[in-house]
């Protein structure tokens, strides 16, 4: 128990002390990710005051209790408590909890911001949250070859979609066409059928260029995403294997 | 017959009874969703106030009928006419009813409207829009671990592109980007590909970020999608095991 | 001969004349395509004047070349010039001929614009673009009770998301969210991912319902697009089977 | 070594002059796409010119050595130093070296952009670059008939509902759908899910229209996507049994 068992969030036998802490760590983020909306924040400033000092208590606590009982446990990472102290996830702890303190208004904005975006990093100590990801990059390298491929393909009609354009509507439309780099904004909006709109082609020559690229183009830049889709399902197939028929 | 069979409505051995008042549902709902455009209750007021009194009235006869005959019935759920009239299902259809009456000027706008949409519940009654969810339902049961961790790769994917925008465009575009919950409605929009192009990036880095967001994300979230498709088209091939080869 | 032979255009041993129709009815069909737009009919209008000329004199001798050579072919269609006069395909023709007559500028607007856009219809006799549409309603066939279904469930989901985005934005946004109709226009849109963004929910509780809609929704409405692209390779599949193993 | 041989690249065993020549290959690349930006070449000229020197000189003596070293290698290709410069790829070298000369402002437009553009040629030299787009071309000649199917009925698709969208709209909203080119550029959009929304029906009937077109059309102009990867897929795999199992 020295340290949230990477194992142990999605399990039945999870004890009530690391479901308690769990539930704080996804509170918190909640409130990291609400508290940077200036008109919550302009309103309710006490709320916000308060949540980040509950949590700071709450955390701290935990952190002490953790390397309190560190000498206790058979962990293989702390055998002292200084040891424990001393290991990267605790000091990883620490400096998350040093943004729940009061920030100064002083500090530049760009560093506020950061730091409040930091207390994100503590999800990275839920399991369930860690294991997906995992799964995730097992499927990306096991297919890496062929998710390169396809990547490399799909870059290639980018820049030949965005070089035709260029051509085309640069010169009749140099705001949004009058570089390549700015037609690639376009061409990225259009092959993955995101389409925002803000930049399209406006004379009749560069529509129907549009045109062709979108409807030969989208297949050939969906291919990374059929590809990864087929690798996730076979490495949580074989995940399900690897840990036992627990599942249906 | 005491109630409409739940394996009625699709099968060619449906009673013309019960057919009408399949038939009666869906337009009733039609009715319901129309009635809510203010266009045509203002030019047409006269329209809508017999349609909703003949589909009052049918509906009354139906229920009517079916706590007359309940006795007759030797359906499962009810003995007698005061038990059938107790069930759930009758005091849902009751309150369906209600719904149908003219309703008057003074109540909340609000009120008026749930009151309307409440009618839309009585599709609940039609066997093949139930069997339809009910498929649905035990495809993502089947699959919820894959769905769950593609989920979770798909929300944190959702979180770190959102902080990312967050801190390059939040400055130069406080409306659209100046908090993660606003960055969100961006990101939301660009990794499900809807693309609304309400909220886009202007600063040339934000494009960048934007851009390589878009081309790696794209996939990411895609991923659900492939996985409920699959279990879907499972969920059916085994339906159809179960119910015989009645169709090839 | 008597008539393009359904099974003719995309084989090798299809005669000159037929190829020269077959590209003469593409032309006509591009023809009647930018015929439409009064830039290049207001600029060249002499041109659309002779092609069209050309093309209802290459027409008119083919189909009398077929009238002529009528009872000298073995069809079982047609015995004597009278009877192949009198067949739908020919009468079909006859019609679409007169299309490419001159129109009066007195003509309603409309009916000069059906009228022109008949003329595409001749494209139904070209075989590959039979063979094609046949071979996908096929597909819709053998698949149609799956394909129900998940339109269904995507006709549900469709409903509810724009009950609620009428309930929740229908105040505060009456013109683009002021009925359930209008609501379905923008559930449309981000459900397909078409996302024109013409409508986007205003209020932060709509872009939240909004989001929501946009993760969970765009698994369950791409469904009908999955089973039908499996239900066409294997109607693909089981064509070329039946067809002899001619490609590989 | 006479070339930069078209199985070198991705191998481990690739000299670090070719390591040298293919980055400098890819840098140059990036330096043509960003030169065409006006805001760089405004702002840092002198960059430009001394980088696009740099690559000048560095192309220039890489195929010096070349031709030098030409009678050395026992390539098929060139036996002796004349016959290497008549090759093709070599007078390609030698017009994309010029490119990287100082361009005289006086040329046109058009000419400059085609000019710059024509560097990116280079890219072709990279043996993982063309190695992908061999296997595309594989996969989409393997299933060169069911894509072709697929694509005749997406036209058709994308020609039926431009037609819908002209004679329903046309009258009502002549700048967007007043001919079927016009209303093929919203089809275009809209079944593609790409959705920019410059271009959206207004009239109730034309979004009634628009959106069971997007409802019904999504899935069929997507089936050729799914074909596409499939067939991407097979021939990786198909390609990698054949270079044998060194990857797993």
């Amino acid at each position: 128990m020295q340290q949230i068992d990477p194992q142990a969030c999605p399990t039945q036998g999870l004890s009530t002390f690391n479901k308690v802490i769990c539930l704080a760590i996804l509170l918190s983020t909640l409130l990291a990710i609400i508290e940077t909306e200036p008109v919550l924040t302009t309103n309710w400033p006490q709320l916000f005051w308060w949540a980040n000092l509950a949590f700071l208590l709450l955390f701290s606590a935990e952190l002490a209790l953790r390397i309190y009982i560190a000498p206790y446990t058979q962990a293989h990472l702390a055998q002292s408590r200084w040891r424990f102290l001393r290991s990267g996830w605790t000091l990883l702890d620490l400096l998350v909890l040093l943004t729940f303190m009061p920030l100064s208004e002083k500090l530049p904005l760009l560093v506020i911001r950061l730091l409040r975006v930091f207390r994100i990093v503590r999800l990275s100590r839920l399991t369930r949250f860690n294991a997906s990801l995992n799964l995730l990059i097992q499927a990306v390298r096991k297919r890496k070859m062929e998710l390169g491929i396809s990547f490399i393909i799909a870059m290639s009609l980018l820049l030949t979609t965005s070089i035709l354009l260029y051509l085309v509507e640069g010169s009749s439309n140099p705001e949004d066409f009058g570089s390549i780099p700015r037609a690639m904004w376009w061409s990225i909006a259009t092959l993955t059928t995101v389409g925002y709109g803000d930049v399209t082609p406006l004379s009749p020559l560069g529509k129907i260029c549009a045109g062709i690229t979108a409807l030969i183009g989208i297949g050939i830049v969906a291919m990374p995403t059929g590809i990864l889709a087929a690798a996730f399902s076979e490495a949580y197939q074989k995940a399900k294997v690897q840990s036992g028929p627990t599942e249906q």
